[in-house]
Formats: C-alpha cells, sequence, structure tokens
C-alpha cells in the first residue's frame, strides 16, 4: 500500500525542486551529477504549523534518496510569550523527522513598514544567515497556493498594476535560494498530510488575529469571494499571478531596452520618444527613471507615475511634480528631467 | 449658488466626454467646429435606474451647452411582468428631461452563454440598431466605478490572465460609439446626483437577485472585500482595470509583431524561434494561432494555452493537444501544427 494521497502530494512537489536544485547544483559546480563529490545541503523553514510541517516531513523523506542533505531553520519572532519554548519544540519535532543541521533562530522585530512587514524582514534577514551559515543551496518555504491567492488579493488591494498581482515567485532571493514547493499546493493538502503521518502542528494565532489585514483576507474575504463566485477562485488567483509574474517580466525586459532609444546623446529624456511608445511601456521608463534619480520604489505608487506621465501625454506648461525622496520631474524644452532637489 | 457637488461631478464627466465627442466628429467630418453644419446626435442608454438617469441628466444640461443634440433610448428585456410599461414611464422621464428624440426598444433576450451574457447581447444589438437608425455619433454608457470594480472580480474569477482584470473601456464598440463617462465616478455620486435633482429612480430587482454572480459580488463580495482590505478597493480595482487594459494592449501589439518571425517560409511555427520568445509573449502568439486555426475566442482558457506551450517548452513526445472547435495542436519536425480536424 502506498502513501495516503496528500503525503504523496507533497512528496511529489518536494522531489520535483529538489531535481530542480540538483540541476542547478551540478551546473554551478561544473560537475555530472554523478561526479559530484559533497552532497547539496537543503533547509526548510519551519515555524510549526501544517503547511512548514508537511514541507518538511516530505524533505525529510526525499532528500536521503536524492542524495541531498537536509536540515531546518525555526526563527523566533519573540513577538508572543513563550515562543523561545515553541521554537525549541520545533527544532525537536524537525530532529526527529532526521532532519540535520537544525537551528533555532532568535530574531528583534522591528516596526519599518507595518508589523506584518517587520516580521518578514527579521525573518528572512534570519534565514538568509542561515542558509550562509550552513552553506546550503536552497532554503524551502511552505506558501501554499491558499497563501498565494491571499498575496494577489493583498497586491490587488495596493492598485499598483500587475506586478504587485503576480504573488510569491516559486523561485526567488539571491541566487534562487528560497524554493516554494507548494504554491500549487492547496492548505487543505499539507494539513491532511500531517494528519495522516501523525504530525502535530500548531496553530499561529497570529494568523486568525483579525488586526492582521492578511488574516481578514483568509477568514473574511477570501471565503465571501469564494461564496459569490465559486470554488475556484483560489485557483484562478493563483493563476492571474503566475500570467501576470510573466506579462510583467517582459514589459520591464521591453521597458529595459525602450530606455535607451529615448535619450538624446546627453541622456536626457525626449518627450516626443516617450510620447510615441505604448502607455504601458512608456509609464515603466518613467517608473525607471525616477528610481534611478533616487525616489524610493516602494513608495512609488502608480498615481506618481501617472502625473509625471501627464507631462507627456497631457501638456499645457504645467509645473513640476514632486515624487517621493525629494525626487522632482519637469518638463523643459522638449525634455523630461527627473533628478533630487 | 453653484449646483450640488453630486451634480456638478456628473455634469463634468459628461461634458469632458461630449467635448472628445465633437472633437472627434469634426474630424471625420472634416471641418473645424465653428464650420459644422449639422450638429452630432448623442444618446443615452437608460434604464430608469439611478446611474442612467444621472447620466441622462447630466447630457440634457450639458448638450445643448455644446452645440450638441441629445437623445434617449430604453431597452425592454422582457424578462419581468410589466417591463413594457416600465419602457414606457423611461421614456416619459427623458422626455421630461428634454431629450429627442427617445425611443424604447423590446427585445427578446436567447439563452446563450447564460442569462446576463444573453441578456447583454440582446441589448447592444438593440443599441447598435438605435444608433443606425438615428445617425448617432456615440451611445452614452452608465456603467461606473463601482461597476468597473465588480467587472474586474469577476475577470479574476476566470484566471486567464491580465485582459479579462482590464474591465470594460472608458471607449468601445464600433468606432468608438460607446462611451462610459462614469467609469471613474463611484455610485453613490450618481445617486447623490438624482436625489438632488429630484429625479425618481427605478432599483432592478435584478440587482439585487442572488441568482446573478454580478449581485453576489455586489452585495456580499466586495463589501467583505472592502472589510477586510479598506475603503480603498474599489479604486484599487478601477485603477488595476486601467494598467491592465495598456498592458495587454501593449503585449498583444508585441505577440503581432512576433508572430511574422517566428514562421518559416511556408507559414508554420517553427519551435525554436518560439522558444526563444518571452512566455508571456508566446502564449499570445499560440493563442492568435489556435483562434486563426477555428477555436473560438471565448472557450479558450489559459490551461489550453499551457498545455500546447508545454509542446515547445516541455517536449517529451507528447501527443497532439484537442482544444475547442476541434482545433488539434501537434508538434512535427521542430514545426507546431495547429489546424481544425
Amino acid at each position: 500500500m502506498g502513501p495516503h494521497p496528500a503525503v504523496a502530494a507533497i512528496r511529489l512537489a518536494v522531489r520535483r525542486v529538489l531535481t530542480d536544485i540538483l540541476d542547478d547544483h551540478g551546473r554551478t559546480h561544473g560537475r555530472l551529477p554523478h561526479e559530484r563529490s559533497s552532497s547539496p545541503l537543503v533547509l526548510v523553514a519551519c515555524s510549526g504549523g501544517a503547511d512548514s510541517m508537511a514541507l518538511a516531513s516530505a524533505l525529510a523523506f526525499e532528500a536521503p534518496r536524492l542524495g541531498v542533505r537536509a536540515g531546518g531553520v525555526t526563527v523566533d519572532h519573540g513577538l508572543q510569550a513563550g515562543s523561545d519554548l515553541r521554537a525549541a519544540e520545533v527544532v525537536v519535532r524537525l530532529r526527529e523527522l532526521g532532519l540535520d543541521p537544525v537551528t533555532s533562530v532568535a530574531v528583534t522585530v522591528g516596526r519599518e513598514g507595518g508589523p506584518e512587514a517587520a516580521a518578514r524582514d527579521a525573518r528572512y534577514a534570519a534565514l538568509d544567515a542561515a542558509a550562509e551559515r550552513h552553506g546550503a543551496a536552497a532554503v524551502l518555504l511552505g506558501h501554499t497556493r491558499d497563501d498565494q491567492a491571499e498575496t494577489v488579493l493583498l497586491g490587488l488591494a495596493r492598485g499598483s498594476g500587475i506586478r504587485s498581482l503576480s504573488g510569491m515567485a516559486a523561485v526567488s532571493g539571491a541566487d534562487g535560494r528560497y524554493r516554494r514547493p507548494f504554491l500549487q499546493l492547496d492548505r487543505q493538502t499539507a494539513r491532511t498530510a500531517c494528519m495522516a503521518q501523525s504530525l502535530p502542528v500548531w496553530d499561529d494565532p497570529h494568523n486568525a488575529d483579525p488586526a492582521y489585514t492578511r488574516s481578514r483576507i483568509r477568514h473574511e474575504g477570501l471565503p465571501a469571494l469564494e461564496k459569490a463566485l465559486g470554488k475556484g477562485v483560489v485557483e484562478a488567483l493563483a493563476r492571474t499571478a503566475q500570467l501576470s509574474r510573466d506579462d510583467a517580466d517582459a514589459l520591464d525586459a521591453w521597458a529595459g531596452r525602450a530606455e535607451a532609444g529615448v535619450r538624446d546623446a546627453d541622456g536626457r529624456l525626449e518627450c516626443a520618444a516617450l510620447h510615441a511608445l505604448p502607455p504601458a511601456v512608456r509609464r515603466r521608463v518613467l517608473r525607471r527613471a525616477a528610481i534611478e534619480a533616487g525616489s524610493p520604489a516602494g513608495s512609488l505608487f502608480a498615481r506618481h507615475i501617472e502625473e509625471v506621465d501627464r507631462l507627456i501625454t497631457g501638456w499645457r506648461g504645467q509645473g513640476a511634480i514632486n515624487l517621493p525622496g525629494r525626487v522632482v520631474a519637469r518638463r523643459q524644452g522638449g525634455r523630461l528631467v527627473i533628478r533630487q532637489g
């Protein structure tokens, strides 16, 4: 008798990603797989919740079969009383699965960008450091298709275009360090796989706290959308993420090529040449120019770029446009000047 | 004392669109505005609901000031008992506003594509016919920013990419016949403008009927999203529509140009050349080829194109792919053959 279907599903997802990692590792180290002298180390980032415990169990099962070393990291955010004990418990469970090395990292969460962003920044910094310290080839993250759908809705609420609809990438970070094997798997499958393997899981109370936007999306927004639109909404949102990501990549590449063609000999942007570009490409060129001039990408919204765009498409002698980071855009004699101060 | 702010807002929105229509009319008829011999006719499509009654009132106010003739059309869908009387009442109200000509058109709603799509098809056919009959330069539609947000969510549920996120266009139809002056105005403003002008409005019971997907989105899905994400959701969705439309247009144009470059001397698609395209562009080229081969655009989903794409990017000798409209895609000797039968 084979494993439970949910267990088979999580293992298959992890096996595919480990195979990709081995291919990349082989290429980077200039050897064919059978000539490899040392096997790569893959870490799983684990909170003790169902998604990442399922991921850890699948990694522990698949890694030795593929000649991969498997370890784990848990991050203690220090945001709740007893979080250090919780982290120690996760370490024990990961060791019981056969992972080695397993480490717990305590971080201090700042305040920048709100509580969710600050926790995320601290977590990734800790994971980066752990990966460097252990020389890990990759770090697996337990984000599921449901997390992806929530991320798309959060991006939609910003109204800042298709890049913010593209959710999380299957591969991200420096040298593609972070991998998300469960991005096409639903949360229920991960949960079922834990039950089928009798793995104890921990439900983070933050996930149900309505003070967090993501929690409200998860428990109110998305269920209401499913009720209105049908059960396929999560899948549709996840597919939207993938298609939007590819579209955004292609348009960014186009804007990169177009930029050279709209600058004069002195490198200044020519309004007539900008005007001739498709609006989608022109807005991306303007955004790149604003960021290059020192405007912080995270504070530069669609409405800022729209206003700069009107210097090109709706010119009636209007004054300079102020952008975040003390960057100013103005039109001067057929040229668009974007600079700080 | 000026008009109520809501009345000023609807009039400004209509004035801007009428100015655009006059510009286009002048160009088409090869005359400068002051040399125009006949003033153009603009019709408003009016259901008697708040949005289109507000639109009709603003058109009646602005048109004579701009030298535009203003008329109205109401469509009797025959879906409810007494709908003929309702249409007759709308005709009276539009005449009271000073519109002329005003006509009521009875249509028979079929079943194709579901009740909402069938009603829409019948409505636009009737509006097209009325516009032709009266020689109208444009037909104004009362869709608001809230309608746009709902349309984006409906498109999101299809998960078929950014074109379906681009909602309704401000200008659409043959020769840009249809114009939507209220696309950036919220529904509440239209409703307030009716109250401020003491215009009686009719609430279509269909709009509150949970049997309709759009009604569920309006009364359950969108309010739940607003509760989770904040009041800016409608605006964010409307902005997403505009950005997605521009992005989709630019990528369609790219795919159109790319197509010539990936065909061999006999016009067959070369797999190697397709492989070199960015995924976003390649998928659009494949979609165009499938539609050209006879696959109906409305039945061709993202998952179909993904499967055809795997003949290029994941080739392992797989068989032919069946597409809607009895179209078959297969790989033969480095060429992709897409044809009917």
